[in-house]
């Protein structure tokens, strides 16, 4: 398995083509295209680029609906419902939070909860729409089940994240964090390596540690038990009930409120069935948007520059990662694996698009992989 | 070290008179023992009876102001925020939740953000001041600094609890737990039985994890540097930075918002400088609120029915062992440690109240225990 790094251009017009391809509108390829290469940026891999033929087998399966559009079922001045009537969950996502920002900015607080989506890739660009608006900016879903609750032996929550993002100096407060000890994308790269999975990460059939990842992955797709742990591990004494915890009140902002379908009902019935849900917070509400702003910077400074623990050079807040992921990638280019690649270059034969327009001379690994595509 | 039963009538005299010879009017007095009584219930104990002294010290040294009231400095109709003018924190959380209510009950969403303020017991009693009203409930506070950011070696957030509170039957979901892996109480509980710590819960003044409960609260206690690792241990293998990214949540929330203090600021110069955040949500707002109740019911059902783990005979969802500790408590008493029985009688002796009044005949250990009063 290699890298291989590509201009964000050359990435950016392949996917826009791609999607309108796929039939989707011109502006709403340009917004599924956003949040998939803001991911890349990010240095998030697991939930950009790669993830185009997850969304071409849920095209063709017809889990996604291309024609489909959010439609908002119940509204106030401060919050609202949306069915996303199985669209792509970037398209409901994106309206969803811009409803909430437009709430937010006139009466303070927007919050919004959606069904019927499907996954709709990093929650965290959601929440750095609000911050874009000067917001605090929230967005979580949930998904197929993979958490396993304290003392279960089944997957009855999905990885559900949480992101917060809000307004600070030299750059915005970005957290974006599963509310399991890792993500899938986790377990698959050890797979792929072939390597141990560290302990406290997961939970075989029986509801046992388990650091087999091929046996876990299977056992999770084929529904027979097992999974991951919630963030604090699988007892009480790391805390195990409070990454549950964490991981119930995702369900809430995205299925409860929504009426949707919690992690359990999701991916059951060849239905999705994601749900995800949406907050703005306006400081304008509070007070002085910029002393607040300039408040919440002293002290993201004041962590930075707290002392090291012994052997580290550096204390990192919330954010500062991903900023300088990006500085790396509009500089060097953004990798890609090249297995992926090789899935870019069978969906532009499939669309019938020139993999060389937008790649030129690079040829990706052909053999034994085109059969997983 | 042993425990001591009483009954929760006998309790509840003794917290209101104690209160109102602190100089709290009667229905002030009412708040604070309620607060700390339904700690007790639930069987949280570090945050109940116990707490007796600290208060008494803060009255003391004046950190907490008897005669101060909260004051609404900012305010529309979704949102505040009160200077808390170093009153008791139940005062302040107690009055902030029920602002925050009234908001939801009349726009939909009530955020109240509350500086200068002082310890408030358990964030989940004003959680669920909400879930009273049939609103989804949210309480947050800092703390005097003990959780060490990922990669530091001093603390700079407190132990950072957020709670959440919906409506279900046949009890509401019920979440409070701090951002790190456990409490400082904990600590002091193993300090006390002289046991060794778990891994995984403390750090040395160099940042790098102890067992040694006395040295860390030593440390701890003397600003020396070391203290609880947030959720997810202390490196980015188990989660760490998703537990200070849920701390960082709490200071938005509580210190930033309010301008108040943030952690590393509390207990400093003289003053707690303590903060909180409250959020009520009405689900009225999003639908019908018997059938999103039902609906999260429904979920909540099937969590306690999902398949146990190998040896585990029982999946709890949160707030079922609240439910369970009140029943027991009801039938058979509250637990109280006879230390703090001690602490009580000496403060009946500073107040001029009758000991035996509340407790007839019992006699609370003397030896050994009244010079740590």
């Amino acid at each position: 398995m290699g890298y291989v790094k590509f201009s964000y251009d050359q990435l950016n017009r392949l996917c826009v083509d791609a999607f309108v391809k796929f039939g989707f509108s011109k502006s709403d390829a340009e917004i599924i295209k956003d949040v998939l290469l803001t991911s890349d940026l990010y240095g998030i891999e697991s939930h950009g680029m790669q993830r185009m033929v997850r969304y071409h087998k849920g095209i063709e399966k017809g889990t996604i609906k291309v024609d489909a559009k959010p439609e908002v079922v119940f509204e106030t001045p401060v919050s609202a419902v949306i069915d996303g009537h199985e669209a792509m969950g970037q398209l409901n996502g994106h309206f969803a939070m811009e409803l909430a920002v437009k709430k937010a900015k006139e009466n303070g607080v927007g919050i919004v909860s959606v069904r019927n989506s499907n996954h709709y890739g990093i929650a965290g660009y959601y929440a750095n729409m609000a911050v874009k608006e000067g917001l605090i900016g929230f967005s979580c879903t949930n998904s197929e089940a993979i958490m396993v609750p304290t003392y279960a032996r089944k997957a009855m929550l999905g990885s559900n994240p949480q992101a917060w993002a809000a307004p600070a100096d030299p750059y915005n407060f970005f957290f974006d964090a599963s509310t399991t000890v890792v993500t899938r994308g986790k377990l698959e790269m050890y797979n792929k390596l072939g390597k141990a999975l560290p302990d406290g990460w997961a939970l075989n059939k029986d509801g046992n540690p388990s650091t087999d990842a091929a046996d876990v992955l299977a056992n999770i797709s084929a529904h027979i038990g097992g999974g991951i742990m919630p963030l604090g591990g699988s007892t009480e004494k790391l805390g195990s009930h409070k990454g549950y915890g964490n991981g119930m009140v995702v369900e809430l902002f995205a299925a409860i409120l929504s009426m949707g379908g919690t992690s359990n009902k999701c991916m059951v019935g060849g239905k999705s069935n994601i749900c995800h849900g949406f907050m703005a917070i306006n400081p304008a509400f509070f007070g002085d948007p910029e002393a607040i702003k300039k408040h919440f910077s002293t002290y993201l400074q004041e962590l930075r520059e707290a002392p090291k623990a012994e052997g580290q050079t550096r204390i990192y807040t919330h954010g500062e990662k991903e900023m300088e992921a990006i500085k790396d990638r509009e500089e060097n280019g953004i990798p890609v694996i090249d297995k992926t690649m090789t899935e870019v270059y069978d969906l532009c034969q499939y669309l019938g698009l020139d993999f060389s327009k937008y790649f030129g001379d690079y040829k990706p690994p052909v053999e034994g992989v085109k059969a997983t595509y």
